[in-house]
């Protein structure tokens, strides 16, 4: 089969590959129908993510179709659709048991990562019963694939992390793809104001279209002082961080309110200064996740009754023998105003 | 009256002062029967607290017996004994609505910083109906005088906002009063293992008559392997930080599994490093709090049911007129073996 | 001034009464801008609250501007508008604190109960910084009528009490005004399936308006497996009783799922049957609540931004003087297609 | 092998049946050290139970040696001593993803019920990774068994359902083992007031060797009236209904305070009457559940941290070759002064 084959920093080739085949009772071999790329993906590229070594075939979402599947597996057959989650569970760790599948001791995030992923023709996923999900006929499969990682992410690590609750004020710093899926998740909860902060004023003006209702560019006027306006100089009650950098991290921190939650979905490089010579009084909760896509079945509920409309968050189609060319795309995302791409096998 | 009067950084007189009248109609005016000494007022002492300004009356702990009432106080006639809380609490404001009595706008940490204190033979307590507590007859009262703000404190801060649980591992870093005091609330909740960080061993060697488990000296042994060794190469399930520098927070990112919680105590007057290069992924929860007194009402049933035993906590007892001896010996803890001191009126 | 007097079951008369003055340091009086009609008052007129005697004045919602206020009060001035709840509450009793300000000791719901009502000229608010709610300039009034009661109502003892998440299927039996409020407010949470189940087809042509997605009429069908079938079989996540009677109840016991819940918003008249024989080991949890309103300020929030519209509960409009009309028309609500009434003085 | 096998009401033989063998990859064979008997047992042994068929091996409870292992069971190979619980779970359905065991799809209690169970020498555990514990070399087996089904359920169904928290008054009605069980885990919250109910004056002496602080018998006092006296009129924060029957949970009615909660154990034959005429204001909460196990985890970390004395449940001993005799001794249980028996293989 072919795939898409990390060769080191900076190298990456579509080439002939084995396919897959089951290594123990519990695994199931995909056929993947749609996959897309990952801000993680372009990390691992640029030689950042040191798990990941030559050879391995890269991408951790996607949907497909069950091709074999083992003994043990009881979920699922030949033929079935199904939804990969970007993470692996056991179902039968302690981590898994508390509904921490980021932890899993077998699992975690292991796709495209430590075995072999979803950029390719096929793919085998272990603990498949507790790994995918099945796709009822009609759906929109396209607009599934964002349930593989970047929906559940942006809702479990900034909206529920962040405990957004009817009424509340909200900021999000990052109007990137995974900041956009916090954006729509945390109107699950309804609350009374979403402050999108970016640098970019394309993007603020994607996120009207998402649901924002107020908007910040840092780089045009001074964000906590316009955020304390906002928010009748009180802080937001919660602030999302979607970027992974030092400054937006700080930021966070200066326009929480006192009682307030700051969610990072960030993956970060570096330390950041954490200011408890303020904030020690002021009675917040600061929360980091990997996601866990423990909320995938809700998600999943959500779209289908249409109150989460995911295919918002997709720009850009290609052929999956053309991901060389979409990773293209996706790495200039800001040039190109791409937020996911979807790849057809 | 006579009273402990600040005069700027290190100059403190026992001196005569007006005996304080009603301003308000939510008003009590408490003759102070036994007082103490908090860490806070040596940090006053210091000049560290901005807010305290030449002539203010130090003091916010302390129980006594009420004196005179506002005419809109229901709940408190001349002649009660009473039990007073460090914080105000209007119980009108938002923030005293949602229990964060700690952020209460007229209220708040307010005696013995903004307004005059307890470390006198008299004290004014604005709102009284909602800042002081009734002492049944035959309470103890001096040990009552640790729920004034030493015991919440270290419960709310430490042990609520950590969600202590049964079976967790549990680390206190700091075994000085509000460490001990979360010692003792810890225990609320049954965990398996209370481990016990101090630099000074005649604190650990306390530590155990309180109910810790497992001891760790950080000058005599690595204390990060140290904790792994004892929680299976896990890390704890809950850090509690209970000194205020950033050494102590930055332990407690070392030893914190994942999916656990960082609960931060100390008073800190530098920011600290958060080590998200790491953490990001490590699903957990950092919380800062200043003390809400919101649970003094359950720690009165704690104690009256023999659940627990302040009175530990309580070291060395003066006469009131005796309080500036009482700063020497308390402002020397480690050298006195003393942690709270009882002046009495 | 006029006001509504009830003198015996079946016997009430618009008349004139002392206007009320304030008897305590915390009390306000309040001139009625609008006002309205709730079930409970016309329970009250069958002689079913054997706490309301001869000569009460009716009522317990409504707005208002501020005519006077006690010493104690610092919240609200002359002139200030205000809305009125229907749960007084002292801000400081055990309760209070708690949250749970319908069993305040020495409020609760004494409005038109055991002292004089909102259905009047003028009334007398005791506890006023903690029993009233300010309106800020430009605010659509008559829409806050729907917080006095039946907003709040319908969300915490419905919706917060059945725990709606999103994703959920939730049932409300009975499309009432506050099964209405129940729906409404239940859209906070974005379940996936909301089904009104009533016997007049009117009221659920309504419910479809207010956000309902699915209808069942158990006179017309068999609701326990129509609601099976709308739900794969499984049964409700949560089932919320807006009616009070023991059929509704049990109804709602035979479509609750494992796990489900089941919150009781009816005011009950008479004892029901609750099959444990069945339900003892199906996870399930129930609830009772007599509304707190301490959702109040959240509910302001979201009316503010929008995200709630209580002005779709208003169905008619009357002169406070022409309130034994209103009256009428609020007590054929199903024949006069009438949800809540407004009435202006 | 021998086994305990039932023949319809009244009617079970200790006889030869056939060694189980794996019939999936994930089931485990495991032979017996330590069984016991369980209260459900004696209401198969009615017929009360309609999906227990004639041939039937009873029990689901104790503590064994892995036998042998399908190919996708991971957690245990030959020779590991494990706890097996009650309740099987498949670990890959909905419920099981919820933490619901005990519905899940698969599994739930179908030991000694729909499959056959553990009073026996041998028995075959379906998904055996999810169903087993392993015990740690040095263990004390015997009072492991306790962890089987008795704890957990006396622990989710009574303390947890129930809320129990520090400083709570708690009421548990009915002192045999279940409400022992609950008894002794509600410690683990540290509730102020533990007061136990029960007909049998031997139990209530029991009860108080458990940790139970007071001490109602209904035949010989008015319970309401008693335990209003204990709680300053207030009545309890928890009630544990721990029999089974309709008056001790109309009994759990009378006695909640307002905000409370009643917690159902019992497995119940008849509905009970709610009384919604007066507890539709009072705000309380009602809970059922199967027990799930889900918190054996915890239940092992606190036996091993000697937080937990299980053993305080086993009163009598007997051969696994003699449990008829056993039935005979545990079916008198008030007469022999009989809590839980241990039968060894």
């Amino acid at each position: 089969m072919k795939a898409l084959v990390y060769h080191g920093p900076g190298k990456k080739l579509w080439e002939e590959k084995p396919k897959p085949v089951l290594t123990a009772p519990t695994d199931a071999v995909v056929k993947i129908s749609k996959t897309t790329i990952c801000g993680t993906d372009l990390h691992i590229m640029k030689g950042d993510v040191a798990t990941v070594t030559d050879g391995r075939i890269l991408g951790h979402e996607g949907v497909g179709i069950i091709e074999e599947t083992g003994d043990a597996v009881s979920n699922f057959k030949k033929g079935d659709h199904v939804l990969i989650s970007c993470i692996t569970s056991c179902g039968k760790c302690e981590y898994c048991k508390r509904g921490m599948y980021s932890h899993c001791e077998k699992g975690g995030w292991i796709l495209g990562n430590i075995i072999d992923g979803t950029q390719a023709e096929y793919v085998r996923i272990p603990y498949a019963d507790n790994s995918l999900y099945p796709i009822p006929a009609g759906s929109d499969e396209e607009a599934l694939v964002m349930l593989s990682d970047i929906l559940p992410t942006g809702f479990e690590c900034g909206v529920l992390n962040g405990q957004v609750k009817p009424g509340d004020t909200v900021a999000i710093a990052g109007a990137g793809p995974v900041g956009l899926a916090a954006l729509l998740t945390a109107q699950f909860y309804t609350p009374a104001m979403l402050i999108m902060i970016d640098m970019d004023d394309n993007r603020l003006k994607v996120s009207r279209t998402f649901g924002a209702s107020q908007f910040v560019n840092p780089q045009k006027e001074d964000a906590v002082r316009k955020i304390f306006e906002l928010t009748g100089n009180k802080g937001v009650d919660v602030a999302i961080e979607a970027v992974g950098v030092p400054s937006t991290f700080e930021l966070c921190q200066s326009i929480v309110a006192p009682g307030g939650h700051i969610a990072n979905i960030g993956v970060h490089g570096k330390k950041a200064d954490l200011h408890l010579e303020r904030l020690w009084s002021h009675n917040i909760t600061i929360t980091t996740r990997l996601v866990d896509t423990v909320t995938t079945p809700m998600l999943f509920k959500s779209v289908q009754s249409n109150k989460l409309a995911p295919e918002k968050l997709i720009t850009h189609h290609f052929r999956l023998d053309d991901i060389l060319h979409a990773y293209d795309v996706f790495g200039n995302a800001a040039k190109e105003q791409a937020l996911k791409v979807i790849l057809e096998n």
